[in-house]
C-alpha cells in the first residue's frame, strides 16, 4: 500500500527503491534468524561432546551470520541503488535523494513493524505462557504440556533476533544515506563526499574481519575476550581509515567526525552496561526485599537516570562532529559509529546462541559437563550483551540528528527559529508522538498476554489428560492469537508514524514540521534509552537473583524480580526499540515529503 | 545561602525581594496546612453529631483557607513589591526586572523544597507504614499501633497541603511576574499592560468569592455540586473580565487570550479527569485480574497517553493566544488559567480533609453513621481532585512559555536557530535535566521507605505488647526518619535546579541556555504529565477495586492494585509536581542570569 503511495507519487524508480531496502531488510533478518536457530543445536551438541572451542566458535559465527549479513547486504544494496543511478543518471526517473531516501524508509519500516509486531508477538507469548504456566500452574518454563510455549519459542527468536537485525540494519543504512545526502547537499563539488560514507563503512566491515580472526588466535579463558575483540576492531578501524583519508586526500578535520563516533560509541555502550549491570543491579535486586513496589520505582528511577549521561554526552559528541564537519561531521560521526557494526552484531548474535544452547542442554539432558561448557560460554556473552544496544541507541540520535540537517537542507532553512511561535508548536506536538507510540505499544502487549492467558487457561481446563501429558495441547491457537494480536496492533503505531508528519506538514507548515522532528528526536531518544535501560535492569536484577542472591529461586524476592521482569519485557524489547526507530523513520518522511 | 548570592550579585533589595516570595510561600503552605488540621478534627466532630451540612462545610472553608491564602498572599506580595519599587523607583538598588523575578524564584525555591522534601516525606511514610502494617502484618490502614502511622498522617498534610498551596502559589506568582516583565518588555510605554496580570487575577478572586456564596445556595445532593461550581466561577470571571477589559480600553484580543487560558484549562482538566477516572481506570482495574506486572504496564501505558491530549491542546492554546497578543498573550492566557485559583484550591482542600475526617472518624470510633457522612463527603471530592492537577500542570506549560519568552525578550534574541548547533545541544541537554530529577526524587522515596520498613519490623518485633495494643510505638523515631530522609535527599535536587542553567551559561552560552530552557520545558511537561496521570490513575483503580469491583478488598486483584498505587505515590506526589515546578524555576533562573 505504501509503495503504490510512492509509486503515485515519487514514480517507479522511488517505489521499486522503497520495495527493495524493505525486501533486503527482511532477508537480512531472516538469515540471522535461520542461522541463529541452527547455531543453537550445533553449539549444544559440540558441548556435549566436550569440544568447547566448537561450542564456542559455532556460537561465535551464528552470530557472525547476522553480523556480516546487516554489513554486507547493507552495503552492497545501498551501492546497487547508487550505481543504479549513476548508470541511468536523469532518466531513472527520480532524483537521487528521494531514491536513497525511499530506500532508506523501506529498510526502516520494516524495522519498525518487526520492532512492533514482533515485540508484540513475542511479549504476549512469553508473558502468556508465564502467567498461566509458572505462576497459576505451577509448570516449568519451556514445559511442552503449555499450550503458548511454541509461540513463546517462535517469538525469542524473531523478536531477539530477527527484530534486532532488522533494527541495526536500519540504523546502518539511515545514517549512511545521510550521510550521503548531506555529501551531496553541502559539498556538491565533491564527490569524494558522497562516497565517503560507504568508504568508511567497508572499511568498517574488514576491520571486523581482522577481529573475528584475531579472536581465532587468543584464548578462550578471559572473561574480557569479547569487549578486547570489539575494542580491537575499533581500533583498526580508526588506524585504517586514517590511512585512507590521507590517500583519498580528505581533509583531515573530517577524521576527527570520525574519532568522535568511535569514542561515543565505546563510552556509550560502557554506560550501557553500568546502568545494566554491576552496582545499579545489585541495588535493584536488594530493592525487591521490600516487595515488588520497591523494585518498580527503583526501575523507573534507573531508566530516568540511565538517559542522562548518554544524551550529554551525545550533545558533546555533536558538537565535537559538528565543530569537524558541520552537520555533514554528525552524520560520519554516526557512520563510524555503526562502522564495525559486522563484529558487534556479532557478538550480540552470540549471547542469545549460547544462552538457547545452555536451555538445550539442559532440556535434552546432555549432562553436566556440556552445561558446564555452555554456562561458562553464557557467561562470556552476558558481559557484552548491553553494548550492542547502546551502540544502536547512540547511532540513533546522531543519524536522526543527519536526517534532520538533510531535510533542513533540502528546503533550504535559513533559520529555523525557536521564538517562531510554529516551531515552538511543532516541538511539543512532535515530543509527544513517542509518549504515545510507547503507550499503544505496552499496551497492546497487554492486551495481547491477557488474550492468551485466557486461551491458555481454557485448554488447561477443557483438554483431558493435558496436565498429565496424554494429550496435546492446541499450540496452533496459541500462535494464531500471536499473530493476529502482532498485525492487528502494529497497523495503529505504524499509521501515527507515517502520517504524523505529512499532518504536520500539511496544517501548520515545514517549520512546524522542523520543530516537530526536533521534539519527537528528543523525547524519542530519552524514551528509548528510558525504557530499554529501565527493561534491562529489571531483566538483569531478576537474573542476579536467580544465580543466588537475595534468596535465589522461590524466594519473596524472586517474585517480586520476576513482576519487574516481566514489566521491563515490553520496555525493553517493543516500545524501546520502536522509538529509536521511529525518529528516523519520521524525519525520513519528512525529508521525502519536501 | 542562595540569599546571600543574590545580595551579592544583585543587591540588597532583590535579596529582600527573594526572601519575601520565599517567607510567603512558606507562609501559605503553613496557613493552609495548619487549617486544615483543624477543619479534619472539626469536620470529622461534625460528622459525629450526625451534621452533614456543617461537615461539608467545614471541610470546604479547611480548603478555602488555603485558598483564598494562595490568591490574597499572591496578589498582595506581588503588588507590595511592586509598590516599593514605584515608590523608590531607580533608588530602590535594582531594576523592577530582577526584583520581581527574584520574588518569583523564592517562591519558585520554597514549592520546589516542599514537593520535594514534603513528597519524599509524606511517601516514605505512607509507603514504609503500608508495606509493613497492611500487607506483613495484616493490620488496617491508620491503625494506631502502627509505628509509622503518626509520620504517614503528619506526612498526608505537608504533602498533600502545604506542598500543593506552595506549589499553586509558585504557578501563581510565576505566570502574573512573566506577564507582568512581557507587559514591561513589550508594551514600553503602556503601563496598563504591566499592571492587567493583577488586574485578572483580582477579578478571579472576586469571582471565586461569588462561587462559594453561590456552594452555600445549592443543596448537597447532587455529585456534581463542586465542578458545577467551578465552571461557574470560570463564568463568572469571563463576564466580570469582559467589563474590565472595555471599561479600560484594553484591546479586546487580549480579551481573546484571557478566554483562550480559561477554556483550555477547563479542558485540560476535563482531560486529566478522564484519564484519572472513567473507563481507562476500569480497564487499569481489569488488568490487575492478571497479577501486578500487567497493571504496571497498564498504567505507564495510561500515564504516557495522558501526555498527549493535554499538550496538543496546550500546543493549540499557546498558538491562539500568541496570535491574540504574541508572548505577552501566552502569558496573559497563563494568568487567566490561574485567575480563579482561589475557588479551584478550595475544592483541592477539600478533598484531602474530608478523607481524612473519614480517617479520624474510623480511629477514633465515631460510629457507623458519622462514617456514612465521612464517605459521602469524601466521594464529592474525589470527582475533581483531578481538575486541580489540571490547572496546574497546565499553567505551568503556559507560564514557563511565557518566562522563556520575557528571557528571549531580555537577552534580545534576533534568533533562537534549531540549525545552531548550540542551540540544538543546549536542547538535548535541557531535556534530561527533568529525568534525572525525576530518578533521584523516585530513588529517595525508595530509599526512604526501605528505611522507614526497616524500622517498623524492628519496633514490631522488639517491643513487646505491641500488636496486642498494651504498649505504644516508638511514633518519634519515624518522623525522624522521615524527616532526616527529607532534608537529606532534597539538596541534590535542588543544587541541580539552580545550578544547571548557570552551568549551561557559563560553559555553552546564552543561546545554548534558550534551548537548554526549551528542551527542558517539553520534557518536564511531559514527565510531568506522565507521572502525575499514570499515579492518579493508579491510584484510583485501587480505590475502583476496593469498591467492591473484581473481587474487592483482599482479593489478588487488590493485592496487585496496591502494589500499583505504591508505585504510583511518588510519581504523582513528588516526582510529578516537582517537574512543574523545575521548568518555571530554571527560566527564572535564566532571567536572573541575563
Amino acid at each position: 500500500m505504501i509503495a503504490a503511495i510512492i509509486w503515485h507519487y515519487l514514480g517507479t524508480t522511488a517505489a521499486a527503491s522503497f520495495l527493495f531496502g524493505a525486501f533486503l531488510s527482511l532477508f537480512v533478518g531472516f538469515i540471522g534468524m535461520s542461522s541463529a536457530t541452527k547455531a543453537n543445536l550445533f553449539s549444544a551438541i559440540a558441548a556435549k561432546k566436550n569440544d568447547e572451542k566448537k561450542a564456542f566458535f559455532t556460537a561465535i559465527f551464528g552470530g557472525g551470520v547476522m553480523g556480516f549479513a546487516v554489513a554486507s547486504f547493507g552495503l552492497l544494496g545501498l551501492s546497487s541503488v547508487f550505481l543504479f543511478f549513476i548508470l541511468y543518471g536523469e532518466k531513472s526517473g527520480a532524483p537521487l535523494d528521494v531514491i536513497l531516501s525511499s530506500f532508506s524508509i523501506g529498510a526502516s519500516l520494516v524495522a519498525f513493524f518487526a520492532r512492533v509486531g514482533g515485540g508484540i508477538y513475542t511479549k504476549s507469548a512469553d508473558v502468556g505462557a508465564d502467567l498461566v504456566g509458572k505462576i497459576e500452574s505451577g509448570i516449568p518454563e519451556d514445559d511442552i504440556r503449555n499450550p503458548a510455549v511454541i509461540a513463546d519459542n517462535v517469538g525469542d527468536c524473531v523478536g531477539d533476533t530477527a527484530g534486532m537485525g532488522a533494527d541495526v540494519y536500519e540504523s546502518y543504512i539511515s545514517s549512511m544515506v545521510s550521510a550521503i545526502l548531506l555529501g551531496i547537499f553541502h559539498h556538491p563539488k565533491s564527490e569524494i563526499h558522497a562516497f565517503l560514507p560507504m568508504i568508511i563503512s567497508g572499511i568498517g566491515t574488514i576491520a571486523s574481519i581482522f577481529a573475528i580472526g584475531i579472536m581465532m588466535i587468543l584464548p578462550l579463558s578471559s572473561k574480557a575476550l569479547l569487549r578486547s575483540v570489539t575494542l580491537l576492531s575499533v581500533l583498526f578501524f580508526t588506524i585504517m581509515s586514517y590511512c585512507a583519508f590521507n590517500y583519498l586526500h580528505i581533509s583531515s578535520s573530517l577524521f576527527g567526525a570520525v574519532l568522535v563516533g568511535c569514542i561515543s560509541g565505546i563510552v556509550i555502550g560502557a554506560i550501557t552496561e553500568y546502568y545494566t549491570g554491576s552496582s545499579p543491579i545489585k541495588k535493584l535486586a536488594k530493592s525487591c526485599e521490600s516487595g515488588a513496589a520497591t523494585n518498580i520505582i527503583y526501575g523507573l528511577s534507573i531508566g530516568m537516570e540511565s538517559t542522562v549521561l548518554p544524551v550529554i554526552l551525545l550533545a558533546i559528541a555533536v558538537q565535537f562532529a559538528y565543530y569537524f564537519g558541520e552537520s555533514y561531521g554528525v552524520a560520519i560521526a554516526a557512520v563510524a559509529m555503526l562502522a564495525t557494526v559486522a563484529i558487534v552484531m556479532t557478538i550480540d548474535g552470540y549471547g542469545p546462541i549460547a544462552d538457547t544452547a545452555g536451555g538445550i542442554a539442559e532440556m535434552a539432558s546432555f549432562g553436566k559437563k556440556a552445561r558446564e561448557i555452555t554456562d561458562k560460554l553464557d557467561s562470556l556473552g552476558n558481559t557484552t550483551a548491553a553494548v550492542g544496544k547502546g551502540f544502536a541507541i547512540g547511532s540513533a540520535l546522531l543519524s536522526a540528528l543527519g536526517v534532520f540537517a538533510a531535510y533542513a537542507a533540502r528546503v533550504n532553512f535559513e533559520v529555523l527559529d525557536l521564538l517562531n511561535i510554529q516551531v515552538l508548536v511543532g516541538l511539543f506536538i512532535g515530543s509527544t508522538v513517542p509518549f504515545l507510540i510507547s503507550a499503544l505499544t505496552m499496551r497492546s502487549v497487554g492486551n495481547a498476554a491477557l488474550e492468551m492467558v485466557a486461551e491458555v487457561r481454557r485448554q488447561f481446563k477443557e483438554i483431558t489428560g493435558l496436565m498429565e501429558g496424554k494429550a496435546e495441547p492446541d499450540y496452533e491457537k496459541c500462535v494464531q492469537i500471536s499473530t493476529r494480536a502482532s498485525i492487528r496492533e502494529m497497523i495503529l503505531p505504524g499509521c501515527i508514524a507515517i502520517i504524523s508528519p505529512v499532518l504536520i506538514k500539511l496544517f501548520l507548515g515545514k517549520f512546524a514540521l522542523g520543530g516537530f522532528l526536533v521534539g519527537a528526536t528528543a523525547s524519542g531518544i530519552l524514551l528509548s534509552l528510558f525504557l530499554a535501560n529501565g527493561g534491562g535492569a529489571w531483566d538483569n536484577a531478576k537474573k542476579y537473583i536467580e544465580a543466588g542472591n537475595f534468596g535465589g529461586k522461590g524466594s519473596p524476592c524472586h517474585a517480586a524480580a520476576v513482576i519487574g521482569d516481566t514489566v521491563g519485557d515490553p520496555c525493553k524489547d517493543t516500545s524501546g526499540p520502536a522509538n529509536g526507530i521511529l525518529v528516523k523513520l519520521m524525519s525520513m518522511i519528512a525529508l521525502v515529503l519536501s
